[in-house]
């Protein structure tokens, strides 16, 4: 093995923290809190952006760009928000420093005290609402669909790579509406949009769902969610689609005139995914020799590896592959010949499983003798050897099958993983000895829901959508409820 | 017109003040010297970061992300490097906000002051060697390629949209390698890929240098830069390389251990263009009547109008026009069809002139009669009526046409204002009456540079690259000269 992981059936949090830093994909920086995203991490995101981007697009949006600080005022215009916001943020207090009295060290300049103190933005509803209040006047300057690509920070106490960290990057949608209608249309849009993206790119399974009263986004009336559960049973929020009605129109005075010639308060929405999702792409695909990443989502679809020991031997597999290369590159392949003769083939096998290369092809001397290749999947780890001039079309099917089956994986284990109970000992036992969604009736108070956490840890993740209602009692108060619930232990 | 511009003979300054904010480009925020960029300005931003990227990439570039923060001490590790950027920086105390004890407002809660003061990032030279000590051990882990975008802040006094703002967007390379000769090799790529971009893709000529010691960046050894002549014939530094030897690898001690088995310093360069880059544009290429833009850096290529009266003529000139569009787009092109009712004509002829659409398109009644259409190109603002089932080639030879006649209007301009003199009295008179490059001795003492700059305002904008050395007299001491400079007032 090139480096050494922890199994993850021993300590799944460890094995997560050492597939992150052995993977090269992300590692604690200097700063508190404040992770370093490595090249081949980063390449993960620039996949995520890409593809999120194009379908922000494609439903109408564009992005702009709104300014790193929010005025200290500002957040204090919407009191949800800033309840929600305050107590995690990094404030600005000055802007210069100066060489200390002793001529050597760098402190400070008292002198140069800002007058209202500048947060680093942890969202950016108050500032792009305080400047959409310009933009906007009548009907005909709506909607506004405006997406930013953006670093923000919360500072978190307890940090862990990619999940949680106090600067993190993002995307927030936030949108203004002449309707109600519009902006509730305009925030499950996006939700299916995060839907379609978690379960084709990333080939994650997600349960749709709203927030309760108590989880929903400070500042929002209604937060939508997707839901997926990772290979601990717990359960990881991946994105977020918020119904913010006028809260924020009224908060900074935000009024257009209608078709009707009626002055009223513009509806609007946000929405966000993190680089949180790749640290939902790790945990939930990945095994015990490294990562497991959907073909979509990797950043080299194939490693190819040469075997040899006379030179000449690698000079002939050398013209095959460059031209093996090219030809895949043409389909749109990411390809990566790796013919450093610094490192042994064992040791670049394990090291581009670590990485989780979908698709290794190995071409020795006997390959070269009968034209053939081995072609690994990294996947479920079976090899076979291939005619040479049948690659192409095989890779491009593997990487589909790859791609369908990493998901199918991913939807089983759900599936499996999920528990519907009415017996609140039950649900106790589901959740501490098992994991997993348990799927339960719940009286709809946050009363109860805080005592169900307080007693199991377990939290509703969502209130899903799309189901059958059914009558029922609650798991914990036993009394009359609706609909069940999704509950979990949570990231 | 949709919105009057201040005539640029008249007040220059003020016409690109109108034109960034008019042409829905950018404008100033809430917060004191930081810009939003509007979706409009924003997607030229995407259109160069598209480019570059794909340079950089080509180039066997990486991209990564550092933390947005810099502990101070790592600031006064590089002596220098702390003198050029201490006086400008926004700098966080305190992590946490406090409801004020009157119940109401809220203030920074003094219980969470920060031990050790962050800079947000000037530039990222010191977090980032402060990373790459871990990172490189050996000459096998060199040399490192890599990039990051992202937002950088300079507590700036005096800020003009674009040109010079609190918080700018921008990309910085920082490379690490095992010889002297590699780093500077590296430095003058990338200023040949930045002269590249901004010949072919912005259409802006521009003259390499290397900036004198008083000019360069704090920290390198050498900058290099490329430097723009803008319309009012002042200069516009638009990219700088810089070759930084190893003065951050001894303050950050980030030695390896080379091919023959000795402890070095690791050898660095770093290199960064910024949103700057559209200031340059609007600055360099635009007219009375707005935005001129190349092709190859508008959001939209194409726009096409519809003129008629009766819905019937909307309708046949929407079924062609549809058609156009596909097929226009099949060829790469972005294409915008306005068949808005809530705007006349002549209204939307004036907002894409003002906006730079490189190819306007009308159709109306007589054009459906003769199965014609009216073209007209934004540079020289000429039209002609054509064939409409020869549109597409005529468009796509249009657009090469204006990218490259914008280019060589740019060129005559700045070859037209670039004067060379050996007398005091012309030097002064050029560059206070007329503008444009000076092109004169200089004896290479920062004491002339300066005087030089007290008297006229002028500084040395670089000493240029491949040109022919020439014995002369220094224009203002009069002592001795190997080659002549580039004297300009500078943005």
């Amino acid at each position: 093995m090139a480096k050494e992981l922890t199994n993850k059936e021993e300590n799944y949090s460890q094995w997560y923290n050492d597939l992150v830093v052995k993977a090269d994909l992300a590692e604690n920086s200097a700063v508190r809190g404040c992770m370093v995203i490595k090249p081949y991490g980063y390449a993960i995101w620039e996949k995520m952006q890409a593809a999120l981007d194009k379908m922000f697009k494609d439903t109408g949006h564009v992005n702009a760009y709104f300014p790193l600080f929010i005025p200290k005022s500002f957040f204090t215009k919407e009191a949800s928000h800033v309840q929600g916001f305050a107590k995690e943020c990094a404030i600005v207090t000055h802007y210069r420093l100066k060489t200390a009295p002793d001529g050597k060290s760098i402190i400070v300049d008292e002198d140069a005290k800002l007058e209202e103190e500048l947060i680093i933005r942890p969202t950016s509803e108050t500032i792009i609402w305080n400047t959409y209040k310009n933009w906007i006047q009548s009907y005909r300057d709506l909607p506004l669909l405006i997406n930013q690509w953006a670093n923000v920070v919360r500072w978190e106490m307890r940090t862990r790579l990619f999940l949680r960290t106090a600067e993190f990057l993002w995307q927030e949608g936030h949108t203004a509406h002449a309707t109600k209608e519009e902006a509730i249309e305009e925030t499950l849009k996006m939700l299916d949009v995060y839907t379609n993206f978690s379960e084709n790119f990333l080939a994650l399974p997600v349960i749709k769902g709203v927030k309760t009263e108590n989880e929903k986004f400070a500042g929002a009336i209604d937060t939508y969610c997707i839901e997926a559960l990772m290979q601990d049973g717990k359960a990881l929020q991946a994105g977020t689609s918020h119904f913010l009605g006028q809260n924020f129109a009224k908060a900074f005075d935000v009024k257009f005139l209608s078709k009707e010639s009626k002055l009223d308060y513009v509806w609007a929405t946000s929405w966000g995914v993190t680089t949180r999702m790749i640290g939902a792409l790790v945990m939930a695909h990945s095994d015990n020799n490294g990562l497991v990443l959907p073909p979509k989502m990797a950043p080299f679809h194939v490693v190819i590896i040469p075997i040899y020991k006379k030179p000449e031997e690698l000079t002939r597999i050398s013209e095959k592959v460059i031209q093996l290369k090219k030809q895949l590159e043409a389909k749109g392949l990411s390809v990566k010949y790796d013919d450093r003769d610094t490192h042994k083939p064992g040791w670049k096998f394990a090291q581009y499983e670590l990485q989780g290369f979908p698709v290794r092809i190995a071409i020795g001397p006997r390959d070269l003798e009968n034209n053939t290749a081995e072609i690994a999947r990294r996947d479920t780890l079976e090899k076979q050897v291939v005619d040479f001039d049948s690659l192409e079309p095989i890779v491009i099917k593997l990487l589909d099958d790859i791609q369908n089956n990493i998901f199918n994986k991913a939807l089983k284990f759900r599936n499996d993983n999920m528990f519907k109970t009415d017996s609140w000992d039950e649900f106790k036992d589901i959740v501490e000895n098992r994991g997993g969604f348990v799927v339960a009736h719940w009286d709809g108070t946050t009363e109860t829901e805080l005592k169900i956490k307080e007693e199991t840890k377990a939290t509703i993740r969502c209130i899903p959508l799309n189901t059958v209602l059914e009558e029922g009692k609650c798991i914990y108060s036993g009394k009359p409820s609706k609909q069940r619930v999704i509950f979990a232990k949570g990231y």
